[in-house]
């Protein structure tokens, strides 16, 4: 089943079920009104949606054209974004580009931190960026959705709880994160609002790619038109989402609604980090890794974050070529103050 | 207006209006059936909310009892809870424990985390825990809930958008916390989920002690029914609620219902960094500040965090010594594994 939030100008706009191909919607809203209360109510609604899903599939239910640009991210506001950093390999890279050693302990205990989570982007919405000297850079990532999971959950546990996947645009702000964690307590300013896919689709929508909490497929990220990362989600993948789960609910319950994150998508290839797509590797899902390669080569960074205009798009596609989860498709736009 | 959330068995409970001295309520639905509905729509409700609020105090809206052990947090949960650390004392004296020095910009420049905001503890709930070594500690701090806050607000702005104010037990697991931080990331696991007090209420319910984002009061911190806190909100606190929510709507909006806190509660004394109750002193808002001055004078803590049984209780009386707020009432109790 795939599901879409349309939006209709409420905060939380409108489910509806899309079709397979993303062509076709039809509506959810005498199931449920919101994404959010499918959640909620998980068990006594899903069977309902996915009889939607199979009449719509089967021609036999009401239906409109999808178009992504009128989709809000699936959850518009969320309770919980937590997001991991499981794919060690980029975590080994931040380091590596400082000098500074990795805890041996990053491969046992995965990174996560608490992210914003009352107000996402479209997954076409422009990036309001106040200041290019933020150092805004895009994160391919992939994320899931749980329903409620019980503080000191099992890894079995915490796997069955996942109900949806998505994409992310995770944005960050690489200049304001140095002196942001210096301070001590994480990420605030560095990490603004994320964007997430049109479409939020069911695990079983990905057949055998999915498996063990682990997407096997490349996450397409696009730098202004051209190829810029094809990372498969599936490989280096350190802690898959059984293990993220069981992390986020070690001290407390989360709640029906929880996204996960992946991190960053990040492959090592031949040996080392990671090489460019134009030179034969499966490039990056972030323009700092870039960075990082270029500062270990040579000392010294040249591919620079983003600025205004740049284009970022983010897909992943099944092994026919169709597209899963729609497009994030953004462009960064100046911020303009109105204060 | 004092506005409470009742349980009733739903995720986000019953908003009810609360009675001046706490003692009755009467029923809000007709007009918002949630306190998130309510700052959804604040502009539209808030003035039919407060005719039930004058009609309450006058005799003439039908009520019955409130009985504090009733209610949820005002909020059961929320889609942002952004933590600051405005006592710049309790961070000074954190450091000088483990002889660090602090940097001159903690003084100009806000700590703030980002919290979990899926599921706060009921007022009077237990603080489950799995394990007492993970050193259990209260924290008492005043939050705001705000409107809707603007990327790049101004502090007149952020001033103006707050709607309601609470008090908080921002559970912290100390001994979680130095491995947490070392890895970069923030709080995770080290911050459980957080109680808030019975009773949230709008900053004219404080009279003269609300002024310009600060509320100048004792907050009052019991430990095992002994007066263990008495620092004054309004002193020392070195970022008001304005420029804390200036900080978090930097790089991004700030949603209707984002709560903001204050951080521990913490006031210098005598040119020095707190003294306990029956010293004379004004005490503290958690265990570890009394840790940290005995570790500074005698070089070990002897205070231990809570184990199973303890008991805190967090309040705040106005001159003439009615609690505003409630109690925030919890007493550590064992969590069972059950999977």
């Amino acid at each position: 089943m795939k599901l879409a939030t349309l939006k209709d100008g409420t905060r939380d706009g409108r489910l509806v079920v899309v079709s397979r191909d993303l062509t076709r919607y039809a509506e959810a809203g005498q199931v449920a009104h919101t994404l959010q209360f499918a959640l909620d109510h998980w068990q006594q609604v899903a069977p309902a949606l996915i009889q939607i899903a199979e009449r719509l599939e089967a021609g036999n239910e009401p239906n409109l054209p999808f178009r992504e640009q009128e989709a809000a991210s699936p959850l518009p506001r969320a309770y919980q974004w937590a997001d991991g950093s499981a794919y060690v390999n980029h975590v080994e890279l931040v380091r590596k580009a400082r000098n500074a050693p990795m805890p041996q302990s990053f491969w046992t205990d995965p990174l996560m931190y608490q992210g914003g989570s009352d107000g996402f982007l479209c997954p076409h919405a422009p990036i309001l960026l106040a200041d290019e000297a933020y150092g805004l850079d895009m994160e391919g990532e992939i994320a899931v959705i749980v329903d409620d999971v019980p503080m000191g959950a099992s890894y079995e546990q915490a796997l069955k709880a996942i109900r949806l996947i998505m994409l992310v645009n995770d944005i960050s702000l690489r200049e304001l994160i140095p002196s942001e964690l210096a301070k001590g307590f994480g990420f605030f300013q560095s990490k603004p609002a994320s964007a997430f896919s049109p479409v939020a689709v069911t695990p079983d929508e990905l057949g055998e790619a999915w498996e063990r909490g682990k997407v096997h497929l490349p996450l397409l990220v696009s730098l202004n038109g051209k190829p810029f990362g094809r990372a498969n989600a599936g490989v280096d993948m350190t802690f898959d989402f059984g293990a993220l789960i069981v992390h986020a609910a070690k001290t407390r319950n989360l709640v029906a609604g929880t996204i996960i994150g992946s991190g960053t998508v990040s492959n090592k290839q031949d040996g080392g980090f990671g090489k460019p797509i134009d030179q034969g590797g499966n490039g990056f899902s972030c323009i700092a890794e870039i960075r990082m390669i270029e500062t270990i080569l040579h000392g010294v960074a040249h591919t620079p974050y983003m600025t205004f205009g740049d284009r970022v798009q983010i897909e992943m596609r099944d092994q026919k070529g169709h597209s899963i989860f729609g497009a994030i498709d953004q462009v960064v736009t100046p911020k303009i103050k109105t204060s």
